[in-house]
C-alpha cells in the first residue's frame, strides 16, 4: 500500500514519485505492471488527482514508467536501472584453435530438466509458446495427409510449403527473396554448419565477433578452421574498422556474425553499422554468414534490419530458425545462402539427405494460418517484460559494481562483474544449487571474459527466478570476499 | 489355365511342372503366389493327383516352388531365374578424390513426385508403412504432453525414451549395450556422417566397398577425405585380404561398410567373413563404421549378425535408423560408436545441438507398443516378394546377356547390362520417360560399373511396375543396337 507525507503543494509529487521508484526499484512494482488509476491512488493516500498525475508524469520524465493511451500508467520495461553497461574487452587479434568447453554440453542438458533453474539455456520457455495451437495442426491433419507427412522422404531443399511461407514471412526483410533461394535445416545451428562448410575449408581463418555464441567457437574449432575474434563493443557491435585490418593481416576467408540482438551480449548494431560493414566486406569479397535467429524478438517498434538487406554481391549467408521465437524441439531453421546456394545444398544432402517432413509442415501450416505475427506481439512483450524484470533483479540483489547490458530484443543478459570473480567458478558453485548460467570465458578463446555471466530470460518471472537471482547475488559477494581475503 | 497333354505316365509331371514353370517365368504366377490345390488342379487339367503333386515337388526341387506345412504350395520368392550373378570388377587399389554427381540429388527429389516410376531411391513406399499406428500415437498425445514433445529442446544424445526402446530392439544383436551407448541421430547418413567426422580428419584415406554407397563417397570427398575403394565380391562382399593389403600400402584411417544386405549390390557376407574381417581390423586398430541400415529386412528365418559383434575393442561405430522399415520421413537413426561416445557426442551438439523429440518420441512409442516385430515380419515378406517380382521380370524383360544378383534382404537389385552400354545414357533416357533408376557409375569413383544399374524394389508389385520394366527393357535394346550398329 502507497502512503504519502503531508507536505508542501510543490514538494508531495516528488515525494510520491520517489516513493513509487523505491516500489519499483524494489521489486514491488514489476516491469510491466500496471500502476494504481490515478483515481484510485488519490482516494487511497488522499492526494488529490493533480499530484497523483503529476507524480506520474515525473517518473515517466525520469523514463520509469509509460502512460498508454486510454489504459493508464506502466512500469517500463527495460528500466535503465543503476547498474551501467559493461565495457569491451579487447581480444588479441591473432587466429588461434578455440579450445572447447563441455560446459555447453551441460547446460543443454540442463535445459530439459525441470529441476533446474533455467538462467543458462538462451531458449524461450515452452509455456510462451503456442503449443495448443500447434499441436491441432497435427490433430486435425487426415489419415491420408499424415501418412505423407510423416513417411515420404522430403525433398533435400526442405518442404516446398514451409519455404514458400518462408519466403512470405521474410518479404521486405531482403530484396526479392523467391522460394528457391531458401534451403530448410535442422535448426540455426545447422544452417550456419552448413553455410560454413560451404565458403571455408579446414585451416582457414574466420572471424567472428568477441565475445561470440559459444557454438561458432566450437563449430570453428570442429571444422579445424581457426577463430580470428574481433573487438566488439557491447553496445555499439563488432569495430569495422578493427575487422577489416584484420582481414588486411590475416587470410580471413569468412565471417560468422550475429548483428541483431547478439548472443551473448545483445547489442544491435545500427543500420549505418551495418550497411558499413557489409560494403566493406563486400569489396573485399568476404561471405558473411549471418546469423539472425533473435531478429523477429524486438521490444521496440521495429524490426531490425538484417545484414543480407545490404549485400549486392550474394556474400551474405543468412541463417535463422524458428527455435526462439515458436518450437525449439522442433528443430526447424533455414538458410538463405546467395551465391552459396548450391554448395550448401549439396552439403545438406551429403550429411542428412533431408529435414523431417512432419516438423516442417507443423512450422508450415502455423505460419499459413496467420497466427504468427498475433504471437511474436505477445511473446515480444513478454520476453521484454522477462528481461526487465531479471535485470532489476539483478540491480536489487547482485554487488552494486556490477555491470549489465540493456538490450532492445532478445532474451539474453550480459553480466560483468568485480573483476576478481572467477564467472567457472560461479558456474560451478550455482550448478550445485539448481542454476543454471552461462560462464562467459566460452564464449571467447582469449578468456579475457572471465568475470562475466550471461543469464537467459526464457522464462516467465517468478519468485523461484527472484530467489535463484538472490542465490546468485550471494554467491558473487561470497567469492569476492573469498578472493578480497585470499589476497 | 493350366493344361495338360496326355503323355506317357512317367513324363506327365514333368511336363506339367515345365508348363508351371513356364507360367512362373512368363510372370503369371508371381513370387507369393499360392498354386492351385492339388485337388483343384488334378480336376481342372484331368490329371491324377498323384501326378499333380510330383510336378510340384519336381518345381520344388528346381528351388522354384515351396511347400508350406498345412497351405499348399507357393511360388518361391528370390526365384534363380536364368540370369546369372554379375561379376566383381576391380577397382584399383589407389586412393583417389571421388567425383560427386548431381545425379543423387535427382533420385532424392525424384522419391517425391508421384509421377515418377520409383526405381531409383532405396526406400520402401509408404504404402508399406504402419501410417495408422504412427499418427494415432500422436493424435492419442494429450495437449501437456505435446506441449514438451513438440517444444523442448531434446537433449543432444537423444530422446531417452528412444534410447531404452534401442537397447531393448538390439538385445543379442551386441554384447551388453546400455542406453547410454546410444546416440540418435538425424538419419544414417547423419549417424555416418557424425561418426566418419569422429574418427578421420580431412586429408585421411577412407576405405570403402566397391561399388559403394554413392553417398559415402559424397560424404568422403565433402570431409576432403579421400576414399580408398577395396576389391568386394557382389556375392561375398569385401576382401579382406585385399582389405589388409590395402591397409598395409596406404594410411588407411578408418573403413565404411555395409555389410549385410549392401547397398548397391545386395550381398550378405557370412558370420566366419565377417569375424575374419572385423579381427583383422581390430588388429590394426581400424575403426570401421557399420552401417547396418538394411539389417532389420532379411527375408530368410535368422537376422544376419552385424560386424559389432565381432568387436572386442569398440573400434566398431555401428550406425542405423528407421528409415528403410518404419519412417524414412522422421529421419530418426542412431549411432553405437564404441569408444568413440564422446567424439561423436560432442560432433553432434556442434553440428545441430540435437535432434526433434516430436520424431523420436513417435518412433520410441511404437516401437514400446510391441508392433515392431509384427510390422517387421510383414514389410519383409512383401519386399521379398517385390525384389523376387523384379527380378522376373527383369528376367522376362531385359536382354538375355542382362545379369542380377539375388540378394536375401533388403530391396535393392543391382543389374549388370550389356558392356556395351553406358548406364548413365539409360539413366537418362528414363528420366525422360518418368523412370528413376540408379547408374552403378556413381558408386564407385573408378567408373568400372558404367554398365552396371541399382533398381529399387520398394513399391508393391504393379501393372506400372511391369511396365517400367518392360520400358527399360527396350531401352537397353536400343541402347545395344544403336552401340553395335555404331561399331
Amino acid at each position: 500500500m502507497l502512503r504519502a507525507v503531508k507536505e508542501k503543494p510543490d514538494f508531495q509529487y516528488l515525494r510520491l514519485a520517489n516513493e513509487i521508484e523505491g516500489k519499483i526499484i524494489g521489486g514491488e512494482y514489476r516491469a510491466g505492471d500496471k500502476l494504481p488509476s490515478l483515481r484510485k491512488l488519490h482516494k487511497q493516500i488522499s492526494q488529490s488527482i493533480s499530484t497523483v498525475y503529476q507524480a506520474y508524469i515525473e517518473l515517466e520524465n525520469r523514463g520509469i514508467v509509460e502512460s498508454r493511451l486510454k489504459s493508464g500508467f506502466y512500469v517500463k520495461p527495460l528500466l535503465h536501472v543503476k547498474l551501467s553497461s559493461p565495457k569491451s574487452v579487447t581480444p588479441s587479434a591473432i587466429p588461434k584453435k578455440v579450445s572447447i568447453c563441455t560446459i555447453a554440453n551441460s547446460i543443454i542438458e540442463a535445459m530439459s530438466d525441470p529441476g533446474i533453474l533455467q538462467l543458462g539455456g538462451a531458449a524461450p520457455s515452452s509455456d510462451l509458446l503456442p503449443s495448443k495451437q500447434l499441436s491441432r495442426i497435427i490433430k486435425s491433419a487426415s489419415q491420408e495427409e499424415m501418412k505423407h507427412i510423416m513417411l515420404d522422404y522430403e525433398i533435400p531443399a526442405g518442404n516446398m510449403e514451409l519455404r514458400r511461407e518462408i519466403a512470405k514471412k521474410t518479404f521486405g526483410l531482403f530484396e526479392k527473396i523467391t522460394t528457391n533461394e531458401i534451403i530448410t535445416t535442422n535448426g540455426c545451428m545447422d544452417a550456419v554448419s552448413l553455410c560454413l562448410k560451404s565458403v571455408a575449408k579446414p585451416g582457414d581463418t574466420i572471424a567472428v565477433e568477441s565475445p561470440t555464441f559459444h557454438g561458432f567457437l566450437q563449430l570453428i574449432e570442429g571444422f579445424d578452421m581457426y577463430a580470428l575474434e574481433i573487438q566488439t563493443d557491447i553496445v555499439k557491435g563488432i569495430d569495422t574498422k578493427k575487422l577489416m585490418k584484420a582481414i588486411d593481416q590475416h587470410d580471413v576467408k569468412a565471417c560468422i556474425l550475429n548483428t541483431t540482438f547478439n548472443n551473448p551480449t545483445g547489442f544491435s548494431m545500427s543500420d549505418r553499422r551495418k550497411r558499413e560493414l557489409v560494403t566493406s566486406l563486400n569489396k573485399k569479397n568476404i561471405p558473411i554468414i549471418e546469423d539472425d535467429i533473435y531478429g523477429d524478438l524486438y521490444f521496440g517498434e521495429k524490426r531490425p534490419s538484417t545484414l543480407k538487406s545490404f549485400d549486392k554481391k550474394g556474400l551474405v549467408l543468412y541463417c535463422s530458425s524458428f527455435s526462439k521465437a515458436l518450437a525449439p524441439g522442433l528443430r526447424v531453421g533455414w538458410t538463405i545462402p546467395g551465391k552459396f546456394k548450391e554448395t550448401v545444398m549439396r552439403n545438406k544432402m551429403i550429411a542428412s539427405l533431408a529435414s523431417s517432413r512432419l516438423n516442417q509442415v507443423i512450422i508450415a501450416r502455423f505460419l499459413k494460418s496467420g497466427s504468427y505475427d498475433r504471437h511474436l506481439r505477445k511473446i515480444r512483450n513478454q520476453l521484454k517484460n522477462q528481461v526487465s524484470n531479471t535485470s532489476l533483479a539483478i540491480a536489487r540483489h547482485f554487488p552494486e559494481n556490477t555491470k549489465i547490458t540493456s538490450p532492445a530484443g532478445g532474451l539474453l543478459l550480459w553480466c560483468q562483474l568485480d573483476p576478481a570473480i572467477d564467472a567457472m567458478e560461479l558456474y560451478y558453485e550455482a550448478k550445485k544449487r539448481n542454476i543454471s548460467i552461462l560462464p562467459g570465458a566460452i564464449c571467447s578463446g582469449t578468456k579475457k571474459n572471465h568475470n562475466c555471466i550471461r543469464i537467459s530470460c526464457g522464462y516467465p518471472w517468478s519468485k523461484d527466478l527472484e530467489n535463484g537471482i538472490i542465490t546468485l547475488g550471494r554467491l558473487i559477494s561470497d567469492l569476492v570476499d573469498k578472493k578480497n581475503g585470499a589476497n
